[in-house]
């Protein structure tokens, strides 16, 4: 297994008229943590588009348990608990700064040419998974 | 069953340096052909906010079939297939402006009151899918 | 003198918990008033791009007299008031559905290629801007 | 003068086709920095709101000079230049990873009671500020 987390606090910007940050926020803490994942494991998002790779998401679940507020530092984990396959499945915890959970969720990636064809993931990737989870 | 389809062309801003409409985008489009179906059936979001109601959000999935580009119009469909209780279910399919699916998903939904609990659905609201569903 | 207005209802997303539209959509609503006024000039951005054309933004300015609330259709009209030269300025207004003016300002745009160089606008969108203003 | 400094990476979701961040990010972005500054401060945003003050735009204006790219660390200092009257401006500057100045500009408020009237900035501001600019 690999994990991260990222803080951060909730942007006025990202709240609605609830009072709650709106649940689409919720999507981009998710992948703002996936590529913090990725590149603390040496796979930068923005090497691997450098190198022709996109990661286009296939299938996201998300599952809102209590709402974050305005200005509240939020913490989100993201995990690849199973080696990859063909496919990628990041899963996701988000806290709120009083360390309750707030969501969880997961996304599944394949990995993407820049003709916008479906890919193995790239050969070092898999061989630093490997290396993780065997 | 009730339905209803909203178009609107993919903006600009909501594009990625994949050249796609980004994916949390999606779930804003859903909200927003949810917010169009409720209205249609005389619920308008904004005068069940009048009224003290809110719908947040306890659960969303998404797959992801095909990008949506700039400036193309989506079609997105939104439903309530099944009668609501306590929790309301609605079902999204969003196609591209050449007819393909490019995602479906659902969103599930309680009714809360302004003290942000829980609460049953409005009765109006209830009597009308009554209506509708038997 | 061209101009162009796009009418929409505002998104439950772009609120916030001042229950206004968040004062960043004024911003992303003016690039769509300014997407469909060049596209019924016949100069679509998506067409643009293809070509190896963007209009980057050089500056923006936003006065906001009155806020705009959920579920309102709201009128956006944007303009182009004199000869475009180097530099194409577009100006903009916002309506209520009640029709105040909301918000009025202006965005100033180059033409870059693909290489991210400044350049001239395309001679098509002289000659059409030369038959219009002359 | 007060001056605060916010740096986060550009998020993936923030980026657009053009492969910029898009420009309506930067005006969420000032906000951002503002929110901290007044913070930093003893004036939190969160605080104000819940005696009833709030922070609405007024006016918005922003050069920009070179684009912001994915996963770079952004800098951006809010600042206030001059003792606030019944109007308060806000100065920005955004700097790019690499130290250039991507973008400059300010935003003017005024505060707002929970009527949405217009009134004057809470005594303790003034007091504060004063003490700062004389």
């Amino acid at each position: 297994m690999i994990k991260n987390t990222v803080e951060f606090p909730v942007r006025y910007a990202e709240t609605d008229q609830m009072r709650f940050a709106h649940h689409s926020n919720y999507i981009i803490w998710f992948e703002f943590a996936r590529v913090e994942l990725m590149k603390k494991y040496g796979f930068s998002y923005a090497k691997l588009d450098d190198q022709g790779y996109m990661m286009p998401v296939l299938e996201a679940r998300l599952n809102y348990i209590k709402a974050a507020r305005f200005d509240e530092i939020v913490a989100v984990e993201a995990a690849i608990l199973q080696m990859p396959r063909a496919k990628v499945q990041f899963d996701y915890k988000i806290y709120s700064e009083a360390g309750e959970l707030l969501c969880e969720g997961y996304t599944i990636h394949t990995f993407m040419n820049q003709n916008y064809r479906a890919i193995k993931p790239p050969k070092p990737f898999l061989t630093a998974m490997r290396n993780i989870f065997d």
